[in-house]
């Protein structure tokens, strides 16, 4: 490494590289910046733009479009690119990496990426996989911000063969972000986050097409009337779909397993409201209300209605005749 | 009525009766008086705990707990209550209503209020079905505020017998709170919000019951790992039991309609996912942000990420050992 100092500031590391600049890559710097590390941050991304964007934000005190030139210089390498990309990454960058450097990753699958990293690198030892649970619909490093990761879980899920010092380096550094630590098996954080994520975006996914086809509705009628509860979907469908294909591919085990018992669910709630069983669909509406207030008193939700989203501001009032009924 | 002063302030009409003191009918008390009505609101109740509610927010003139008390004193009643009370609701007021009042309600669905409720009342005229398209996941009169229907539609499903004049007041009331107004028929109303809002509810009450169902995920690594995307469907799933119930028993063929399209594309969705159909995820994930622009731009919702959710306070940083994995 150019420089030789030692770790600094009391992060295991002293100097890092980010390969992958979106939204999370772009987080991670602003949070580590924010955070107190103030070694250098080599930034990597085959797209110019994010490059430049990383530059602008000041979050990268050197640009490359190659990840192995970023991470060659580094002792800290978070791949931060969609879990189809992982292992041509750690492939590449293998080769170039100093003996003692850390690999760790932000990926929203354990099981497929810790099996294809940990063969890509030359020591497996030095990878942590590990899964900050944060984000938002919005993609690309300008989107990305320092608080992303305060008051969330990271999932660690180091393997048998990884180094405990390194696995401690990592969560330390995830929890200066902010975050909290779990430690978990590869195939439970992949049936977990099946559940817990997967699942609901694939929801969204589906149901927003739902709504494109219905051809007796139009999409401008889906748009104005999305308050009554849709919008909330179209939120996480306006995720990054290069993340979310390789999310499903590479979880595809357990995502069909969850999408299966959600399925079979479904089928008994429309024989419900078919033959009109009232008292089978309260039963159900009135225990799903618990959960959410365990989400909220465990600070994983806002207590405040809707979201606590914005209210629009007060506009004119005017009265103006009541419009004819539109055609269909 | 009592109060035989001609309509003030530019209300066609001076005297309020509000059936249901849930957050829907606190709101509109709220609305209403923001808007400058200063005549007396009478709110009815079977619950005695929300007339009190209503007293101590100040929205009552009087309380009462029947419901044809209130209504017999008032130029303007407003139903509501679940979409399965409105019948016997309007069977109990029919005989004591004046006769140039006008009835509207706020039910979620339209056909079935607006055949059961007309046949009931002396003059069906005067009645105006009318349902805005705004709430939150919480319930009660204290849960309501003035704003709630600001920047939201409001739809009006006046029948063939419905006195365009009593539209007209209704209409008013609406944009005195700051709705926008739309016109159509009840069919119409009862399909596009059946996949507006309707099919949404159900599906979020469905996946936290999966959730709750994974013997091999517990309810705490549930409630953990929500901000994964599960916790946005937990919020629409903490809605009022009975009004959903109710929901689904009275709009049956719309719901079941849109659910089959719903569970048929969700069966391409596994199917691509099990053949590892990558192209066909990506171009549905590409074509689903389209419409979340939609929305925004509509002003239907934030443009900030993640609903603009309030972000957790800055918290103290400390190092702690890694935590052992936990036993499942």
């Amino acid at each position: 490494m150019a420089d030789a100092a030692p770790p600094a500031e009391g992060f295991g590391f002293s100097s890092i590289a980010i390969i992958g600049i979106g939204l999370i890559g772009a987080s991670v710097a602003l949070a580590l910046r924010e955070a107190g590390f103030t070694g250098p941050i080599a930034a990597a991304d085959r797209d110019d733009e994010a490059l430049h964007a990383a530059v602008e934000l000041g979050i990268a005190t050197t640009t490359h479009a190659d990840a192995a030139q970023a991470a060659a210089e580094a002792d800290m390498i978070i791949l931060a690119v969609p879990v189809g990309a992982m292992e041509p990454v750690a492939c590449a960058i293998g080769p170039v990496l100093s003996p003692r450097a850390i690999v760790t990753d932000v990926g929203s699958v354990k099981g497929a990426v810790s099996r294809t990293v940990s063969a890509a690198l030359p020591d497996p030892s030095r990878f942590v996989p590990a899964h900050p649970i944060a984000g938002s619909e919005q993609s690309g490093p300008r989107a990305g911000y320092a608080s992303l990761f305060r008051n969330r879980w990271c999932i660690l899920t180091p393997t048998d063969e990884t180094d405990p010092s390194a696995t401690q380096v990592v969560a330390d550094m995830w929890r200066a972000m902010g975050s909290n630590i779990e430690v978990m098996d590869v195939e439970r954080h992949d049936l977990v986050l099946a559940i817990t994520s997967h699942l609901p975006h694939l929801i969204a996914y589906n149901i927003v097409r739902t709504a494109y086809d219905m051809e007796a509705v139009t999409e401008a009628e889906v748009i104005k009337f999305s308050a009554g509860g849709f919008r909330d979907f179209t939120r996480l469908a306006a995720s990054d779909p290069t993340m979310w294909r390789d999310v499903f591919l590479n979880n595809r085990a357990a995502v069909i397993e969850t999408l299966g018992r959600f399925s079979e669910d479904l089928a008994i709630l429309q024989r419900a409201i078919r033959w009109g069983e009232g008292d089978q669909l309260y039963d159900l509406f009135e225990r799903t209300r618990a959960i959410r207030m365990g989400i909220v008193e465990a600070g994983q939700d806002t207590a405040a209605p809707d979201f606590g989203r914005p209210r629009p501001a007060a506009e004119e009032r005017h009265r103006t005749p009541v419009p004819e009924p539109a055609s269909d």
